[in-house]
């Protein structure tokens, strides 16, 4: 069984902990030249694999990736159409939702202005600003699904009212006081005083959050995007802010990325922008092992991986 | 009964709740210059009243402040020193505990640093930061009073482990899984990731967090100070900051304030600083009064007031 392992990162001491742990012929990809002709041989992938060299992998069963957005490996042509792609989902929860809340409340308390005046020496104690409480207030979370319970977790201290929107609830779901149906945005979309997107990049998705849903939230809304940018159309954000629609937004995506340098984004008061990094975490790797090793006890047995498999057509 | 407010955020209808509900004769003061005269006729003081016309007050049987730090009003000379003071605790909970998480959130996600780059407009996904989670953490927290379990409350959702540390524990407090004596601190200190103090100025607390208290937390703790700047001696904190004994630092109050432009805790990279602005609130007013009409009722009754009363002796 070739397993090829595409990750930079890993050390050698990884890569031995995944040559014993599976007793695989482990090959190690170093660059993205080299991957063109290793996949040619795998019979399993794990890592950062550049989606147009999976052309070449007519050999391939299974490709587990560390990440959760498949977008652009199901957008590739695979050299073997029955290949099973398995991703990262259950990662990055944790740390996303900290990057959430972190992101919410710097927007509540003015953190980031705080930090514009501490890079000028100056106390700034009397600056005007609109200084919120999330305690008490309705949280509308979009893609309810690890990410998006993870965070509604978290705002259970905070004692708000947990609204999840998923395409599928499931009845079971966690931390919500309601979880709706996506297709019922509309109707609860005035009751939110935040807004927090975590959805994939799918066909349905692009575009979902478009001005006539954005102009549905209350003005005092801010919106929270650690999905994909793809979610609200550009000049629809921008109209927003710009006219008031919402009070702000903190943004870990951005319709374009990186966000060019021209971007009206960048410069607005009311813009808090990271860099699409919510899913750093130190404990990368580790979760990563944790899910791989599992998939790979089961691929030994069933011929198939079972945890986190993403469905093609879904989109995730 | 003469009531004297001096509060300038305060509208005409505040003014004439304030009248109505107490049914006193209320005479509203409009800056410091009056109140010179103002404070001799007063029965009762309800509101922001420099410290010096104290000695003016000698009719006031009763002063409500709406905020929490009495050092100053503690330190000046009372007219009458039968006085009684009751100060705003509780007011400044909520938004207080959600400063904390908000920069101890920002630290760990490096949120700050990405604003750096956010006002050069550079989309930094690269950086090297240490980013942190804040899950399963063991967080103390000096100071284990009002603002203190709101914070442990607001950690409920992260499951972390939270010491509180107090003068007089209670064995009462919620939200922490333990609750020491202050002077126990240094017993603890080696395992806490996190350090967060709410402790007000008093002779006990001014430089309690020195050099060698700093020295026995884990290199990797991070400090957040929401309570007074004089707790932890400033030289101490640079050292401590300088020669890594923690990871960082996030300030909402600092040895001297306005802090000094030059101050070379401005420009540290592993510290943020907000302006001692943790208290500010868009609900200050509405818990203000609710306070005061509860204890002008109790004063109508008892000839004193309930909640809040301060101990000039214990100093808070």
């Amino acid at each position: 069984m070739n397993l090829l392992v595409c990750w930079n990162e890993l050390q050698d001491q990884d890569v031995d902990l995944i040559r014993s742990k599976t007793g695989a012929n482990v090959t190690v990809c170093e660059n993205k030249e080299d991957s063109w002709a290793l996949v040619e041989e795998a019979h399993v992938i794990f890592g950062f694999v550049s989606p147009e060299v999976l052309v070449k992998a007519k050999k391939c069963q299974w490709l587990q990736i560390p990440y959760a957005g498949v977008e652009r490996i199901l957008a590739a042509e695979w050299g073997n159409p029955q290949m099973v792609l398995t991703n990262g989902s259950g990662i990055f929860g944790p740390n996303i939702a900290e990057h959430v809340i972190g992101l919410l409340l710097a927007f509540n308390r003015g953190i980031h202005l705080a930090r514009d005046f501490q890079s000028k020496r100056q106390w700034s104690w009397d600056v005007f600003y609109p200084f919120r409480e999330l305690t008490g207030s309705t949280v509308g979370i979009l893609g309810y699904g690890d990410i998006g319970q993870q965070v509604g977790k978290r705002l259970e201290g905070f004692d708000c009212n947990v609204i999840g929107f998923r395409r599928n609830p499931q009845g079971m779901e966690k931390y919500a006081q309601q979880v709706y149906s996506i297709d019922e945005f509309h109707s609860y979309a005035g009751m939110l005083d935040y807004l927090v997107c975590a959805l994939p990049h799918t066909t349905q998705t692009v575009g979902f959050l478009n001005r006539h849903r954005l102009q549905k939230l209350p003005k005092h809304a801010v919106v929270i995007n650690v999905g994909r940018g793809s979610l609200i159309p550009e000049a629809d954000l921008l109209l927003a802010l710009e006219e008031g629609w919402i009070q702000g937004a903190a943004l870990d995506v951005t319709p374009q990325e990186p966000l060019p340098e021209s971007s009206p984004l960048w410069a607005m008061e009311n813009v808090i922008i990271t860099p699409h990094n919510s899913g750093r975490t130190p404990f990368h790797r580790e979760r990563a092992f944790h899910i791989f090793f599992e998939n790979w006890e089961h691929f030994q047995i069933h011929g198939k991986p079972k945890r986190n498999v993403v469905d093609p057509k879904r989109g995730y």
